[in-house]
Parts: C-alpha cells; structure tokens; sequence
C-alpha cells in the first residue's frame, strides 16, 4: 500500500561535510543532520557516518528508500563510485553495500545530479539547465528536455572538468587549468593563502593566524567584514565562475543556468561577477540570447533533498 | 511510390567553399560539385551560388529533396539562418527561400550537425559521439544515443566556442579564446602570418609572397616541403585541438571523438598531437578511459552526405 507521504532519506557526500536529511515527495525536509566528511574520506570512514546519520534518522523516521549523492565519478545504475578528485574513496560499491546494511532500497548518483533534479522539479519550470556547485569543488548537473544527463553509464556531465585554460592552476583531479580549479571553495582557499603570504598585516593573514590556517572560509569571514583585498578575490572567484558557466551555456540550449553549492550563500559577491563574464564570453548573444544565472533555490541544501527525491523515484 | 534509390542534393556552405553533392540513402555520391563562398557572403550572394549548384544537379539527376548544412547558428527546424561568425550572413530564412525557388522540399542545419549524422550512420556505429569539424571555423556535432542534440530551437551545441582561454586569441565570434579561435583554418592563417613576420626568409614566408599573402594552405604546403617551422605550428594547432576534445570529452561519455573538416586531410599531422593532449587533460582517465579520436570517415564531405541524408530522412 503506497502512503501518501512517504519519506526518504537523502544523503549529500561532499569534500568538506555529509549533509543528510528526511524528505517527501514535495521535497519538504522534515528533518536534517550534518557530520563533518572524515579526514580520511576513505570508503570505510564515510560509510561509517553514513550509517550513523541512517540510524539517528530512522530511530524517528518512517523511512521507504535512501538516496545518496556523492562528489565524484558514480557508476549509474550500478551505484559504485569510481573515483572522486576531493575524497579518498575509491571503487566504492555504495549502493550495495548500504542495501546490504539497511535492507532498504538506495540509489547513489553524482551529488550535482541529484542537485540538478531538486532544482529542476522544485524550483522553477526549467526543462532544460544547467546547475554549476560551487563547494569543495565544482559539480555540473545537466537537464534535457526534463531529463538527468548523465551519459550512457554515468560517467557524463563533469561540468568542473572543462579546461578553462591548459596552463593554469593545479586542479584536485591531477589536471591544470579545471574550472574547478579556477571557481571552486579550493580556489578561494589557494587566493585566500597567497593574498595572505603577499599582505601578512591583511586582514585575511590575521584572521588566518587566529584560526590556524587560511581557507575558504577566513576569506568569506573577511568579506564580511568588508575587507577590500577579500572582496576582490570574489571578483576574481565569480568572474572565473561567469567564464565557465559561458563555455557550458554555449554549448547548451538552456533556460538558465542555476548556481548551487555551499558558496552560493555568499549570494551577489560571487553571482554579479559572474553574471558579468558570463555576458562578455556569451557566443552569439544578439541570436542566442544569454542564459539567467541564478541562485540555486535550495542553496546547498539541493543535493540531499534532490537524492531523497530521487530514492522515492525508484520505490 | 517511393523509389528505391531516391537522391537529395547536399550542400555544404563553409567560409571558404560551398560543396554540393547527389546523394543515395545510402550515403553513395552520384555527382558533387564545388564553387568558392563569394567574397560578400551575404544571403543574396550565397542563395545565387546554391540556386546554380541546385540547377546544375538537376539538369542531370532527379532528386526528391535538399538538404543545406551551414556554417552559423541555425534556428531549428525553421531553417532561418540567425548568425554565422565567419560569413556574412544574418537573419536568413533559407528553407523559405529556396523552397519557394525549387518547389522541392529543404532541411536546414547547422553544418556540424548534418556532417555528425553522415559520420555516426555511415561509419563506425557511435551511438554516442561528438563530431569536432576543423575547417575555416570549428564546428561541433554531437549525437546522443544516436540522436543530434541541437538544443530546443537549434541553438545548442555550439562546441567551437567552449572557452579555452579567456586571455586568449581573438575569435571570429567577436569573443576571446574560443576553442575556433586556437585551433581552426583561421588560427593556422595567424600562425603562419606570425612566423611568417618572425622569420621573413621561412619556407611560410616565401611561400607566401609567392602566393600573395599567407594563409592556413601557405602552412600546409610548407609541411608538405618538410619544413621544420610549419611542423611546429601543426603541433601547436594539434595541442589545442586536443585540449578542446578533453574539455568536451570531460562533459560528454562518447564512443569516440570524430575529427572532421578540411584540416583532418592532413591527417596525423593535426591529430597525433591532439590525441596527446586529449589524454593528458581527460579527466580521471583511470576511471573513465579516454575515447578515442578518429579521423572522420567522409573527411571534409560528411558536411554535404549528412545534409543530403537528413533531406531523405523528412521526404
């Protein structure tokens, strides 16, 4: 007998945390945890969270199937996981061996493909978009004629791997030049750590100092606090961002492109940038047209809810 | 009655040579023809060079259809030509035009596009396949589970103008470092321009004043000679052909990249150093393999057999 509001777990692997949450068809979250991805983000280590995270839900939650997203390379439908640039796990069988350990039913995805179908359904009517993640690194989701891309076994739509330019920056993946190692949080921690070694009295290096180490995040808190050195390697952040998200959009035919990941909730300081780049780099945009840019409605939070959505798809 | 054998005429227009050809279903060419792009490549100018081609065909052949392949963005399925970056037309309605001139029924696509589905019917079967067409421009192609993605109207897979640089060349397009513009006929032309004015007594450079000026062919005929400096461009144009082909090959899970275009009849040339690029810059080549890169079976003629198909294919 179907419920009528059944409920799934939904499970988000990124670089830097596991986000999890309980969701229904209409992707409501009705509850939601966070652990931190282990230092040693083997497969081991993650299952273990990831089976933490499983029990504290359904020691509360009627659960029906559980969806995982994970950064990386995810084999579809099998749900192994290849490989990944940002986490230690390798040919990981996922899906397996949580339906092993939970007798429920999971389905395991590409995080930024999950993410997409969370915006895609919940979000405006976009049948055809592109979502760009920006975390850890950068996820790419695909939507065609309403429908996840993801090449015929799933090895399709590495977004974050399209070379931005051949002899710059060392990417996470091995390669030089990724838009990933361009636009992503990774970048920003690389800025972040050279605007500090150039300008020790910065407000950035000081802030460094006092959390241990210069990230991402030292460079966001000083944006906040209106330091003008951080702000502009936002700009250079959002114009890289804008630079990729043109090259997707010329290839593509789509009704936007929605930014999600966890630096998107710095909103305006990375998007307006972008928005600027994306224009001057558009092909064609008297003819074509140039895409929106806009914010992920479900911020970080798509890709646990868009995996839940995607479990309840399957059962 | 439908004929066994029923023709189409394809017609190719590229910047530099509008190729016609009588074609079977079976992609067999009964008759071809070639005039040069007249030098105002206007829709009134180019429309004469077709309306001749066309009457010149039928003088000899019965045919059931025409199928028009254009280099520019080309609104699907209206036929209406939008823009082209290295011709001179603009908000051309060609179906229209030339159904009303032939009173025989017109397809109109994008070049690339028409020369992919000669490439992925009647070569190797790819069901999954990016074409990459080198010529005056760069043009792109891609089938997916052995359909053409054009995007909703047409506008999509636009893959000379993926971003290779942002610092990079001048585009055609009017943009900077497009794929087209470090890697097509044109780029070869400011290669050799540029040795040429390094190096005034170069094989390229007396070429050149020999020909009048210096252009892609200039450095073709000096690699024919040996000479040592036309080489090092090939290998230069080959690298970024290759950087290209990861990029799309990073987004796209394909049986194989197939190289088309006037420049692929320079073989190895352009190509073993693209297939070293290519799998230097794949991503996660481990996990993914790298797919292959394949001269296109119908070289530069894939553009008027694919046309000429796709004409059979809606008659």
């Amino acid at each position: 007998m179907t419920t009528p509001n059944r409920l799934a777990i939904g499970l988000d692997i990124g670089g830097t945390k596991i986000a999890g949450a309980v969701v229904d068809k209409q992707g409501t979250v009705v509850d939601e945890l966070v652990e931190p991805t282990p230092e040693e983000s083997d497969a081991g280590a993650v299952t273990a969270v990831l089976l933490s995270l499983i029990d504290r839900f359904r020691a509360k939650h009627e659960v029906v199937a559980i969806g995982v997203g994970a950064a990386g390379i995810v084999e579809w439908p099998a749900g192994r996981m290849l490989w990944a640039p940002n986490n230690a796990y390798r040919d990981w069988p996922v899906r397996e061996q949580l339906e092993k350990s939970t007798s429920l039913p999971v389905i395991v995805d590409n995080d930024a493909n999950v993410a997409a179908l969370a915006e895609a359904r919940l979000g405006e009517p976009y049948p055809h978009m592109v979502l760009v993640t920006v975390g850890t690194g950068i996820g790419g989701g695909l939507v065609m004629d309403g429908k996840i891309y993801r090449g015929p076994t799933g090895l399709g739509a590495e977004l974050g791997h399209i070379i931005l330019n051949p002899d710059g920056p060392l990417c996470g993946c091995g390669n030089y030049g990724c838009f990933e190692a361009f636009a992503s949080g990774t970048a920003l921690t690389r800025m972040g750590r050279e605007a500090a070694a150039d300008d020790p009295d910065g407000l950035i290096a000081r802030l460094g100092r006092e959390e241990g180490e210069v990230t991402g995040h030292t460079v966001v808190k000083a944006v906040e606090q209106g330091d003008e050195a951080a702000k502009a390697l936002f700009a250079r952040l959002g114009r890289w961002l804008g630079v990729g998200i043109a090259s997707l959009a010329n290839i593509f035919e789509v009704n936007a492109v929605v930014v999600g990941g966890g630096l998107v909730e710095t909103g305006e300081l990375l998007l307006a940038p972008a928005r600027v780049a994306a224009r001057e780099y558009a092909y064609a945009p008297a003819a074509r047209g140039v895409a929106p840019i806009v914010p992920a409605k479900f911020g970080g939070d798509a890709g646990k809810i868009g995996a839940a959505l995607l479990a309840l798809e399957y059962v």
